[in-house]
């Protein structure tokens, strides 16, 4: 037995106390983000009419590798961070594998999952700032509940938009939400432009996170004092959830533990980018020879069959443009797709990475992901959300991969949450009811179609 | 601000490597198990009749008071092991008190409570002994789910007979245990002639833990190499759950730490039982001065308004007689009650400790649980199990109260697992659709009337 423990908790004392900027260390820097209307780069003026001004600043901050947390923001990560970095002990010895096993739990906390640390940074800032509302859309659910608790806590009313398939697949989700004194309203909804116009096109639409966010924002302009706020996708969001790459290194450094594949699910990108943030800052140093891979869903493979474009976040075409990865905003992942993951486009900084050879991808179907969480749910003791159980079956698969070969690799993966929302999507695959679903060639045209011209 | 950290997290070196017997610290012992046909004291073969040896021996063990933990079982804790000793600092300044609140969080792990102590020892053994299947009953779902997790990790198979209103109050709690590869019926059920019964007097009983104690205990007789297993009430499982308070007092000792109350919620005593074990321990030895609280439901009040006495564990009267504090095996609690603890017995042990004036009780009704949990969830970050917020719900007014006279006391409660499965009654709640409950003196009476004559 090696003599790192099952878990590492970095002492309290020793938790970061400045975030990670990625974009400091690129040579080439990404595109900018362009205004909708005039196709120039967006201005700090431009992104603060809709998000709070701290995050519009880092959003445009591609300058400063580190950034402070705020004194009051690491009391409130002090709630339940440092997350622990695990040593899969039980799953190398039933896998009877040679490679090493570990992954960063980030869902120790009511939300879930690894939302939270984005979520509490951005209310912090909108309080600071003295907003008094704040809108925004949930998928899966976590992002909204990790927002409600964040509103909670620091007394920010909310309303979040929940896709409706979703909020029809976790009635619970809503409960936790307005437990918290969210505002949530299915998505699309009567109470926007936005969603009136998807709702006279597609009556029975099942919604999308493009359309929430459409609701989200709109709904947000019209209110005194109120912002704008989102979860993923952007690189602000990024620079939060860095604080899970910033520790789990730490937490390697403590042991001496030098991965050699990090895997992180991917959706919009935060939660991966977040994991490989300060790992990815070595590499370009050429401090480390590490091969991360992004996982993500077959039906909803922004990276493995998108293209690097510039499009809209939002299906209402009202975001920045982004230079990104994407699938086109009018892409609608198929309703038998369980939790999130389900984003037309991806982080503009991982899809550099992506593009330039940094970082690779794998696509798994659902009912592949759904196998290697009960198999991981089984011998590691915690039942993973949907999401990350794509990172799981992409580890499981590389561990394997060490079985047959003879070799010893330390494999680092993201467990970003947990799947206590999902039971539903759980039990469909016990009763052998789930389906896989991969996008043909023609559907995934008709997505590309919707590609602004830039 | 104290040099004591948010979250207290022994290394996993110095965690427990014995589990605590209090009886053998105890002058005058409890009252012996009596065998229900001959009304002698149970001896070592008849509980083995029923539950594995290992249990059977640790139920009789009045003596030793360290019970060496072994090793394999140390693994498994350390999956979600040492829990969190958490200081509450959000909690202490929203309140504005003088007081000091801590609390031990066992909610970490997909079970989301401390249950899982008991089910990984109790399976462990088993496995041990050669045994392949187990039979159990679960309420709320807590300790189902533990033991559905216990016994896919050890590759054992296992039927959980759950109560009925339970099972349908809680349908993802059901999928959670088919997840880990457990059968879940529903009780009353007509897998068995105690399920039977009751459903041939009572066709739409929304069932009780009683009479799910006996569908279990009867199913496990009729198979080969089966043996019964609880989650609570009984000493062996009190034994298992001293992990709880071995590990806060480690905590406590490490930041001396003196608390003047431990406050637990106690529904078959498992949780309070383990959390107080040691401190109980030194207060006998007129080490401390601590003031125990039990905080159980008004809905079910067995301390505070039970009779001490001996009485069968079940409906159908086949367990050993128990002298404990009991509300008879015939009560029923309502079914506007959600959660746990409603069982109409408590362990012998805290029932002495109640008896004898080393302990306090407090009942709470359920409307002011959830608005103590609703308080908690929204400065702490913990959404918390109902039954756990009957404890925070009287740690709340014991540090008002140290508001009002100024006293700095040291409150410690066991915050024993997560509400996530309990969102419909959360909900019940938070739309004022919520009811109280408490017992008549009439209603009381007709559970008395079902004591036996011993």
């Amino acid at each position: 037995m090696s003599n790192v423990p099952y878990k590492i908790y970095l002492p309290e004392e020793s938790a970061p106390r400045y975030l990670h900027n990625i974009r400091a260390k690129m040579k080439d820097n990404i595109e900018p983000l362009l205004h909708p209307g005039t196709l120039k780069p967006c201005t700090k003026e431009d992104l603060e009419a809709v998000f709070c001004k701290k995050s519009a600043e880092q959003e445009l901050n591609t300058k400063d590798e580190y950034i402070e947390i705020p004194e009051d923001l690491i009391g409130f990560y002090r709630m339940y961070r440092p997350s622990p970095l695990v040593r899969a002990y039980c799953l190398e010895k039933m896998l009877d594998t040679p490679a090493e096993i570990y992954y960063k739990f980030e869902g120790n906390n009511t939300s879930g999952s690894h939302k939270l640390n984005s979520a509490a940074a951005q209310v912090h800032y909108a309080k600071e700032q003295g907003i008094t509302s704040l809108a925004t859309e949930t998928g899966a659910g976590q992002w909204g509940t990790a927002l409600s608790m964040a509103c909670a806590y620091y007394g920010i009313e909310l309303d979040v938009y929940m896709v409706k398939i979703s909020a029809e697949q976790k009635p619970y989700r809503k409960m936790v939400m307005e437990t918290y004194g969210a505002n949530v309203i299915p998505s699309p909804s009567n109470m926007t432009e936005a969603g009136k116009k998807i709702l006279a096109e597609t009556p029975d639409s099942c919604g999308s996170l493009g359309c929430a966010i459409s609701e989200a924002i709109e709904s947000s302009m019209k209110k005194d004092n109120c912002r704008y706020v989102l979860g993923s996708v952007l690189d602000h969001v990024l620079i939060h959830q860095s604080i899970i790459g910033l520790e789990a290194k730490m937490a390697c450094d403590m042991y001496d533990i030098k991965p050699d594949i990090i895997i992180g699910c991917a959706g919009g990108g935060s939660n991966l980018g977040g994991l490989i943030s300060p790992f990815m800052a070595d590499k370009l140093d050429g401090k480390n020879n590490i091969r991360f891979i992004a996982a993500e869903p077959a039906s909803c493979p922004t990276f493995t069959r998108g293209r690097y474009a510039y499009d809209f976040g939002d299906t209402a075409r009202t975001t920045p443009l982004i230079k990104m990865y994407t699938l086109g905003s009018g892409f609608m992942p198929s309703p038998n797709h369980a939790g999130g993951l389900r984003y037309h486009g991806m982080n503009p900084v991982l899809s550099k990475f992506y593009h330039d050879g940094h970082m690779d991808a794998v696509s798994i179907v659902q009912s592949e992901a759904f196998k290697a969480a009960v198999t991981f749910a089984r011998c590691e003791g915690i039942l993973p959300a949907p999401e990350s159980s794509h990172a799981i079956k992409c580890a499981l698969d590389e561990a394997l991969k060490c079985k047959e070969t003879g070799e010893k690799k330390t494999i680092l993966f993201g467990l970003s949450g947990t799947g206590y929302f999902d039971m539903m999507a759980y039990g469909n695959y016990n009763s052998g009811q789930m389906t896989d679903y991969i996008p043909t060639d023609e559907e995934l045209e008709k997505g590309f179609a919707t590609l602004p011209k830039v």
